[in-house]
């Protein structure tokens, strides 16, 4: 494996998917870049020409030229190989399947609301954003309740073992009563999540 | 490979990519299941309890019993082992960085303003809707830029080949003008649209 840098910015769940997933696997990133995302540290013309001409964190650094956007992505290079990622096709495919489902229907709304909440503040939203919210915690309790009926009946996401799936869902909803979700409304979610803290290599989200 | 059948909605892009995926590696769907999605038909309690518990199209159905909803999984599924996905670790993940990179800084965009403008009529949105479209607009022609300027060196995405990369973004870049984008501001992107329906089994999005 070649030299790891993770260009992080440590408030981001997105980032830290990429941090528990290489803890989880046993391996050392080699540096963490920092960016403050409200100062636009990812926008900077130097930013957009060599680390991710979409302005987004976190990005994963191999070796010294090679750039990789997008934490899905990410975790899935760190676990290609290992237990992380099932062999079979279809199980696969499903750990894909639920990364798809986190970024679309889960983590616009969960990572946005804690965003807003817990490191903006709603004093600095404007009137459309503040209107949003509700909708915004529909979408995500929605989301929330699909994870929780799916884990009724499951100890992990996909093939009843820790895989990236786990990883990339974890990450924003165990912060997410930081945006204002309850998850005692979901029980088959906080287990799981207890769960997650229990496995060898386990690191918080600083 | 069991039986494959499409849980579909024609107009969908997302839908699209399997059907593109299917006949670009010559498979062929047993059954396409159409559903109105203005009509509610992918929020049944039957939809939800038997196809996909999120209520969304389209789903991969593999066999009888089983169901693998989000696009870029399907396409995974059906594209595993096969040319159009890399078995390079970093080209795999990199594969993967462009699919969700799709879903997350392109689809939201391109895709609603297409069905908004071309599918349900700007006379039935609504004010706020109404209002989102500047923004839905300068979202999407971002992503069309960064997908312009990636493929100013290259003739496809990832690895220089036809990857489902291709295939998750040609989707609803190629239609991207139905909701009101101006693809001559992307040469790079039109010459690419071009030359994915010249590759061998291609299919137009009907």
């Amino acid at each position: 494996m070649p030299d790891l840098i993770l260009h992080d910015y440590a408030f981001s769940a997105n980032c830290y998917k990429i941090r528990l997933a290489a803890s989880l696997l046993g391996l050392t990133l080699k540096d963490r870049v920092e960016y403050d995302v409200l100062k636009g540290e990812t926008r900077t013309p130097e930013y957009l020409s060599k680390v991710n001409a979409n302005g987004r964190i976190p990005v994963l650094q191999i070796g010294d030229d090679t750039f990789l956007p997008e934490s899905g992505a990410a975790c899935h290079y760190l676990a290609d190989g290992t237990d992380l990622i099932p062999t079979d096709r279809l199980q696969h495919a499903q750990v894909l399947q639920w990364m798809f489902f986190e970024q679309y229907s889960f983590e616009p709304y969960a990572g946005t609301l804690r965003f807003w909440l817990a490191k903006k503040g709603i004093e600095t939203l404007t009137a459309e954003q503040k209107e949003s919210i509700p909708e915004k915690r529909k979408q995500g309790e929605a989301a929330l309740a699909i994870m929780d009926d799916h884990l009724s009946t499951r100890k992990f996401f996909v093939a009843d073992k820790l895989t990236v799936a786990d990883v990339a869902l974890y990450a924003y909803a165990h912060v997410s009563p930081q945006g204002g979700f309850d998850l005692s409304k979901f029980p088959n979610v906080q287990a799981w999540c207890e769960r997650i803290t229990q496995q060898p290599g386990y690191i918080a989200l600083d």
